[in-house]
């Protein structure tokens, strides 16, 4: 296959029948590969990975959404992550042999298709924002939920497909391209959620801390201690080591011990090999000199060779 | 292509004009894909990387290995890496759809034939060795090219195949069958080879190091600094952080600065996930969880359902 999409979609669920159901429609699709799904009560949360070429991918979400927005009901939703509707958000990012141009387009079609087919208000978001705010996911997921009423009838707030009113039991989506980013949480050992907050605080973009990075924190009851969720959207640019290290600092100030962490989704081959290269201070690691890809590519430039 | 081995010879050269002659000769034989090569002054000696399938690896090494004996005189050849004979040491490692016997079975057919072609005796190590101390190549290489003759005609030092009796301008060589190994680079803020060669002592596994690492100290007179040039055999065993912290630990003793560390070759995906695992505290972070690897599997797991 020449061309790979990723597309992460979040469903605000974490009813295993359900989850199992979505997933049925993204595993049946021909040609889309599903690589990861994690849910939790404390996030009451779906968040799928899959990969595939342009049309299987769309073909996948678009099953997958008209499922969630059938069996999910917002009215009874409750959860510590902020979210806005059954399928909350879907990016799709481009991976190999596809343009951003290419992958705005498909957001475009996805929320032109759900609207049309659900009537469920859609807003593109990131790189397929019609206006400079919605870029910002948390700007059109501000009230979340429970304020849509209120907020959808907002002129500047006009979904971009679809009526200026919420779907009753699906509330609206979001769908956009971005660049592919990395899901990291960090676990404390602490109980105390006022702490973790300020510890988010510090890390989190808008609050004066790093320019690519989203930080919240969480209380998560089956372990009694709190969590630092955090979406780096650009890890080349703001490394996670350099998070983790300032995350470090703040957390001691606190007497806070980091109990571990865990990539949410799929870890970027980037991401970890700027963590190696910052604390071993390798040079010149690239992703072209890991043995995995390497091999990867010579093979691909064999059969690319024997096949002209 | 479905089954892969890796070779990596090592051949006594840093003439420019010598390593284009030998890697013409990989780059030209079909379905062989070369991935790295290395070489520099200091060692006078070049490494080389490349992938494929048996019949290809076999071939591009044998062709690589007639141009080296009939290029390279020994009796000329200084540098700081040990070293036995032109083409020195040439390991074959099992990547994907291949077994170490089936390694073992190319080292065999790699030494009979460079034996009977070249009439340079071949000693078989690492697991393709036939007695338990041909299993190390520092037992083999005793005494390097230098010593050849008088060692050689040692009753517990007959070749594996060719004569007992080092060839006049090739010496000998070694080849084996290995798993992937990381070869890693430590420079050091010193120009003491003393010191640096304190530090290497205090890693190396037969002095009482990690047991499965080999390290040895050279100085780099172009940079006037010391490097330390490990092997590590094992590197899921005795992972690099593990390493690189003790080497820390051994040069703030004696208050050198490390300046930078480089893989020799590829680097392999698990040791670099051992590294970020370790420092950022990651959990449940494999191979498996990195997207490259991720979409690459999934993708060939499509393509042979679609082929079934």
């Amino acid at each position: 296959m020449r061309e790979i999409v990723e597309c992460v979609p979040n469903f605000s669920t974490s009813d295993p029948k359900i989850v199992e159901s979505i997933l049925k429609q993204i595993k049946k699709t021909k040609n889309a590969f599903l690589l990861d799904h994690t849910f939790d009560d404390y996030y009451n949360r779906l968040v799928v990975s899959f990969v595939g070429n342009k049309e299987s991918v769309i073909e996948a979400a678009l099953s997958a959404a008209f499922k969630a927005v059938e069996l999910i009901d917002m009215r009874k939703h409750k959860g510590q992550h902020p979210r806005i509707g059954a399928v909350d958000v879907v990016p799709f990012m481009p991976i190999k042999s596809v343009t951003m141009g290419g992958c705005i387009e498909l957001a475009r079609r996805f929320g032109q298709t759900l609207a049309e087919k659900c009537g469920v208000p859609v807003y593109l978001y990131g790189e397929a924002a019609t206006k400079a705010e919605r870029r910002d996911l948390d700007w059109i997921r501000k009230g979340e939920y429970e304020k849509l009423a209120e907020m959808i009838v907002k002129p500047e707030r006009k979904p971009d497909f679809g009526p200026a009113k919420s779907h009753p039991t699906a509330g609206v989506t979001v769908t956009g391209a971005r660049k592919i980013m990395a899901g990291f949480n960090v676990n404390l050992g602490t109980a105390d959620l006022k702490v973790a907050k300020k510890i988010a605080k510090a890390l989190h973009a808008e609050k004066g801390g790093f320019s690519n990075v989203k930080a919240m924190a969480a209380f998560i009851p089956e372990k009694n201690i709190t969590q630092i969720g955090m979406s780096v959207t650009d890890f080349e640019k703001t490394p996670l080591y350099r998070v983790f290290e300032l995350l470090k600092v703040e957390a001691a100030r606190y007497n806070v011990p980091i109990i571990s962490s865990e990539f949410c989704g799929m870890a970027p081959l980037k991401a970890l090999i700027d963590i190696a290269a910052c604390y071993l201070k390798i040079d010149k690691l690239t992703e072209e000199r890991v043995l995995e890809m390497a091999v990867q590519n010579a093979i691909e430039k064999g059969e690319g060779k024997s096949n002209s």
